[in-house]
């Protein structure tokens, strides 16, 4: 295990799906910072399931508390406990898989690595883990904003084939992402994805897709080479995420297309400062951000807890036909977004004060 | 900075283009291990510029030489100093550069970030940092190789628009990459890749490209879940290699584009474990090796320096023209195949001994 | 803050005196060990206040409540978290602290480093920081006794200048220490340091004393040189104690007087395997475990809270008077004796791990 | 092996007592500070066996050679590498050892922790290890110095029974520990150890000895509870020494046989800050600095290498009578001068810039 991220601004999770609850520890959050729940409780709420029939029905109103770290909501300087208890657990749903590992789910890999694995549900590979990286990411949302004027937005930029058109990186807002369930902040694009996901589901499938996350307001120097720049941690934090495939920044895949001469971003003067005329470099230049926005896609796998029927093996290698039942997304996307943007946020606020060494 | 990397096969790598030399420090390799210089040396000798008129011409004949960690050929379980001198320096053919930000180069992030940067080439920026990944990453593969028989083999599946067909993953060697100086195993495609390069090189301008790695033979049971998932990691190491813009593990990014039913690879029995029939997860699953081939692919940009003349602006703001001079790569993907495959190793290395405390 | 400590078993700790709870996140923990919160309250219960006239009569029923990683009583490989509710917090008491920095405390030195500070008793620098790692700790107590059979005691061997004679390490036991309320395994010196800490009471003053600690059956070949030798990191667990002045291993500051030919440990053989035949080195040689048994010494300062009157100056230097009012230990020293042996668990559980990569 | 020290100045170091050399990495040295290999040399050459009829007369005359991060004599931010060559490595002197491991030395540990170890001399357990601290420490001196006044003077107050007078904490200087060879300040203590050590070496024995070392002008608010505390990282950092038994801060030991009244620190105004009227805290209250000057005494037990004849047994458990050829110090201590400060200043460098990540 290793549940601990970041160098300074630090935070460690814990909580599995059917424990007694989720959580994380932020240790270095700088001291006297306003913090409340309810800060925290805003990306909570963007991460739950429920929100739609977009996502699985269970009604888990998940309510962060505030352990330690913080008096009269501010923040001292010592380490942040936070906890969401675990309300509706259900067991009884899953308790026919034991014997069968799910197809490209993780109980085959936690029986090879422990040799043991929790008996109900995905336990820490289940989705709720993502809690504790929600809870910790919002407080460094909270800090960046505050200090730097850091803005962090992320939307749904592809469901399976449907991609959404270009979006404006300077201007998009969480507003206009969230005035669709589907977290696409074009509305025809929503509604085919919204239409495509519900398709899936009385498939009993699943379906993948790409968020889009843009950063901006973070000034040059963030980033320390060479093992730790700026585009690293965030390809492994995105990459940490459950069902996580790929991540590109800037110009990314595409970019091997291009000649030098066309990807290279000449200098500009902007005010009093150096910017760039185009941003093909994703606003990171030689493990360093350069004050342009930072973008980067992060692609998503359809989830793999399906209702269609599979055929697979149990542990002792005999032929099963597996149909998942219970509660499951069709795709996890839109419930996703939330997630990329804490886990952003935890890279940068660890940047922050890594930079913060060298004044 | 941040030069360390990995928790208990630990790299700490020093040195920049024209100091007096690059190295690596080793910490945490397995005692009793065989292990001479050359067969570090292989790997530093592929990664060499000058091995055809695909790359710069700068006769580097680096020579790895063990100061400290190994007698008699044997490792003693206590750090492994390795250095690498620098000899071709010439200063003189970048006095030029100084006062402008080369587009798209880390000269401008660089001087944010510290205040003061190298005053010659690019300093910790350029491609000679990645020596010391190369020499401790072999160190990395001979232990694989020995202890599980893990075999790491990355080639240039793309040039621009040229694509290499698919390769048989479970047999493709490393000599069959290096068939080439392209380091392209399908020799009609090499051969194109080859025609553009010197196409780019007479234009003054440069190529992009991508890179696929597999690592086969890897136990199940490999990655630490939360944040240090195998793939996680994998996407850290390679995003930290100078050029690179994307990371995709398996199906990656075209992996969104299918359904779950699609994308699930069911479990089979083979021999006495269990294996998947298909391999859409790229031999991890829930952050942990499954014990089927793992294998991704890695993003590179043209390269920044390029001879063609640029419009863009000096560290004041003033409008300049720069050509660039001196010797540089039209294309890096052929000489960062070894640096791929030692980062990989780096990873893996550092997750099996990691694994190894749960025995 | 660092509330991290361990390479990989790993703790990290929240939770100060007055905020809802303390606990920790228990990373690292082998799976499929028996574990339940009894195993963890037993220590718990030593730690606590009001188990006698000599410390404070604050009625702090800890429970410790375990609310992930373990299923069906068997840990899971998984974080495993762990709270205790703060239930007396009567934060009163301590209104009129504010203003003055308690002379020898850390209200001066907080609000320095933060430029904030726990309005209300001493925050993260209270005493029941502690909790946390006494409750991680006992994991991996227990962890340590099942698997190499390890057993850890320390005793109040000071109190004042009152010491106690020499016990037999191999021999001493837990039962023996709690028979006295004092954990002075010696009664007649037992009832002589009650005597004197409770005459240190009706004078408003306190007392520092020494405690010792055996770990007996730890391997040879566990310790981390350079910097991570097994003495180095039991100094920095120990000194990280509140309270703490000093740390010797073995020989310690008497071991300065004596000569090489005095002072070195012959080998013997002991069954199948060398040991020493005296044990000057307490049972660490070169940074490594010899297997003979550790022993060391920790100094505690006499607590700087005291209902004596004292001189000093308000945060503004003006001249004031300073009574400490409310509850508070005049000799710690009994109480810490859990601590004391957690800590030193918690640093060997870690060593054990990490020597686990060499096998 | 955990061969780093440090968070944010972080120190690598590497080599034993017969490779080709030994070293360091130090990588997170603030940018754009004055840096030349004289600043390395000094504490090196007051390192250096061979002074004075005191040591071993070995004549290593080790230099310091910078091998990256530094150009013009300006630090840039990068990892400075460092290297000494190994010159004088008379392997055969120690030939006849191998069979027997040596009482209280590291052979015996480091053949059970790696199953292998240097056949000659101590490898990376010798004395010549301490040198990739030093080149290291001095670097963080340096930047103490300059960027805050930061003095670390340390010298030998005790060698065996003989004690040094208390010495003024707040002017003793350098220059006035290295007046004698034996780095005592007073100069009829000085004769007297020195003519002991003459006394011992002819005895083929050895001596072991206390050094003392004081910090001035730390500020106020460094350390970093609750693991990392001033004190704690002191105390690993000193029994990370080879030979080192003991660590204590202010009032130490003694500090247990005080009462609170008399122990606490009573505040007072000093300047525009607040101060102690006495120190016996050591200038640390709650893991951090508090302004005043931080002192603390280290123990060396005797070297474990003498040639007077030792009963012992050889790896096969056979007895054997050992008597130590070749070169041995029968007084560690006055060299040990330079590497208790050179470490002090490892820690206050890391823990001067993670103070920063606050401003």
């Amino acid at each position: 295990m290793s549940s601990t991220f970041g160098t300074l601004f630090r935070v460690t999770t814990f909580g599995e799906s059917h424990g007694k609850g989720v959580g994380a520890v932020v240790d270095g959050c700088p001291p006297d910072m306003e913090l409340t729940e309810s800060d925290i409780q805003v990306q909570l709420d963007r991460r739950r399931p429920g929100q739609s029939r977009l996502s699985t029905d269970r009604s888990e109103a998940d309510r962060v508390t505030i352990l330690s770290g913080v008096e009269h909501h501010r923040t001292l300087g010592t380490p942040i406990g936070l906890m969401v208890r675990n309300k509706d657990q259900r067991p009884g749903d899953y308790a026919g898989f034991d014997p069968i590992p799910r197809p490209s789910h993780a109980d085959y890999t936690y029986q090879m690595k422990y040799g043991i694995r929790a008996r109900s549900g995905g336990g820490r590979s289940s989705a709720r883990e993502t809690i504790g990286r929600v809870v910790a990411g919002a407080i460094a949302e909270k800090f960046l904003a505050q200090v730097y004027g850091v803005e962090i937005v992320a939307w749904v930029s592809a469901v399976e084939h449907i991609e959404a058109p270009d979006v404006d990186m300077h201007t998009i807002t969480r507003a206009a992402i969230d005035a669709t369930p589907v977290r696409c902040p074009d509305r025809d694009t929503a509604a085919k994805m919204t239409a495509a996901i519900h398709g899936a589901r009385d498939d009993k499938d699943s379906m993948g897709g790409i968020i889009t996350c843009v950063c901006r307001n973070v000034p040059a120097g963030w980033g320390e080479p060479v093992f730790d720049k700026a585009e690293a941690k965030l390809a492994q934090a995105m990459l940490s995420v459950p069902a996580t495939k790929g991540f590109e920044i800037g110009s990314g895949f595409s970019g091997t297309r291009l000649r030098g001469s066309q990807h290279n971003d000449p200098f500009v003067k902007k005010d009093k400062r150096l910017g760039t005329s185009s941003n093909l470099s994703g606003g990171i230049q030689g493990g360093i951000t350069n004050g342009e926005p930072i973008y980067f896609r992060v692609a998503f796998k359809p989830p793999a807890t399906i209702g269609k029927a599979q055929q697979t093996v149990d542990f002792d290698g005999n032929d099963v036909i597996l149909e998942a039942r219970g509660r499951h997304d069709p795709c996890v996307v839109p419930r996703a977004v939330p997630i990329v943007e804490t886990m952003a946020a935890l890279v940068l606020g660890d940047l922050a004060l890594r930079q913060r060494t060298r004044i």
